[in-house]
């Protein structure tokens, strides 16, 4: 089993690889810069830790973690832009459009959000492509209620905007692993709970969602819920090793404690 | 054989029965609002009369025909927001960002060409989908190179802009007719030749592109020199009944005489 840093190091190497259609020209400058804006990647660790427990090849769910990695990416790009979130920087660096323009910003999203789906497709089973697809339409949707404020069910709005792509995450990696639909399921159940840490982790370090209406404290303990319920996810997971993921149980717990 | 009203009018009825994601929600509207511009439906006409022709049934190419409709209204929201060609107007009408809100009319792009995807893998061969994603990437790289003025080869960027969606149409209407990779090369040569007769009357009647660079005329004669190879193209696939894809020729043809 490989730890989690050894996963991240692997995925670097995978993404620095990665040729993108040569139709793309100078695009492709664009889509780089956005793709190594150095976040902690724990959606495409997560889809290898997830392949690596269920037994499967870290190697064969590079493309599944790269699939995720880049539909997260599009959504950065396209949130950042003046016409969303207006957001100028994105990690300590210029967003993509202040670095490339708006236009070039626009289409290295949609190049990104194409490209992502052709990773997908790379695998024989349409079945990657459409979980993929399915997962970024929630995730769309989620940012549509976000921005139009038809937010009332605030839990809904979150699970669409972060839950969908982990969890997706999470059934990416289960499939590169060749476990079946119905072997899925407590998997699923796992991802889940963990997408929900993950929201309430987000909101309580920015102070916003959860932790705006219930206070850091409420959102706070709310996350170590739902981390404990997590943990209790994967030791019912009694035959795999999942060392690695219990440990990205705790390092994200961690962060509002 | 249906002739191209008949298949625009099947078309059109698959479309507006169409259903997309739930979790789109009121994004939902942003979303017809852009399908419902009233184009010609070149692309899903072509697609369908395709594949009739080429033996198979258009109820199976349908899904493949909004694939190809849906990717070429995406880069039609896109194109005309502010941060790219800055359109108010779309076919009579307000452009999407307009009527809808530029943060709504970029996220309803990006719905968009995710649900083209998901229906061009509605077929269990993700070469549709394959396919389809080449394609987009093609296109969205000829955007790139439409707005950074690195258009040096203005017949290379067309054929990125334009050619490559038609080719996909073509593509895949052979496809959802179950003709194998060998049997569709001559049928593709007729669509590169159709996507060049577009692209040559689209500059003609627009007055930019190759009618700028050559004049009118000049640009004329090249759309009827291409207009007649696409004849030819067709004639040669003799045992098949090409009836209809001669009238789309010629109706595209006589649009500049």
């Amino acid at each position: 089993m490989r730890t989690a840093d050894e996963l991240r190091d692997a995925f670097e190497a995978y993404l620095g690889s990665l040729s993108f259609a040569p139709e793309l020209g100078s695009l492709e400058d664009a889509v780089r810069y956005a793709l190594e804006s150095g976040g902690k990647r724990v959606r495409p660790v997560l889809c290898l830790a997830v392949a690596e427990a269920a037994g499967g090849d870290v190697e064969d769910a590079l493309p599944a973690a790269a699939a995720v990695e880049l539909v997260h990416t599009f959504s950065l790009v396209h949130d950042d832009l003046p016409a969303l979130d207006d957001d100028a920087e994105r990690r300590g660096r210029p967003s993509a459009h202040v670095a490339h323009g708006e236009g070039v910003a626009l289409l290295a999203g949609d190049a990104l959000l194409v490209e992502a789906l052709g990773l997908a497709l790379s695998y024989d089973d349409p079945a990657f492509a459409r979980e993929l697809a399915a997962a970024t339409l929630g995730m769309i949707g989620g940012q549509h209620r976000d921005i139009t404020g038809d937010d009332g069910d605030l839990a809904e709005v979150e699970r669409l905007k972060t839950g969908r792509l982990l969890s997706a995450a999470v059934g990416l990696g289960l499939r590169a692993a060749d476990i079946g639909e119905a072997e899925q399921r407590p998997w699923r159940a796992f991802g889940d709970e963990l997408g929900l840490l993950f929201q309430l982790v987000d909101d309580v370090l920015d102070g916003d969602g959860f932790a705006e209406r219930l206070g850091v404290d409420g959102a706070s303990a709310l996350a170590e819920d739902a981390a404990e319920r997590a943990r209790e996810r994967l030791a019912a997971l009694s035959t795999a090793d999942t060392s690695v993921l219990r440990e990205l149980v705790d390092r994200l717990a961690i962060r509002t404690s």
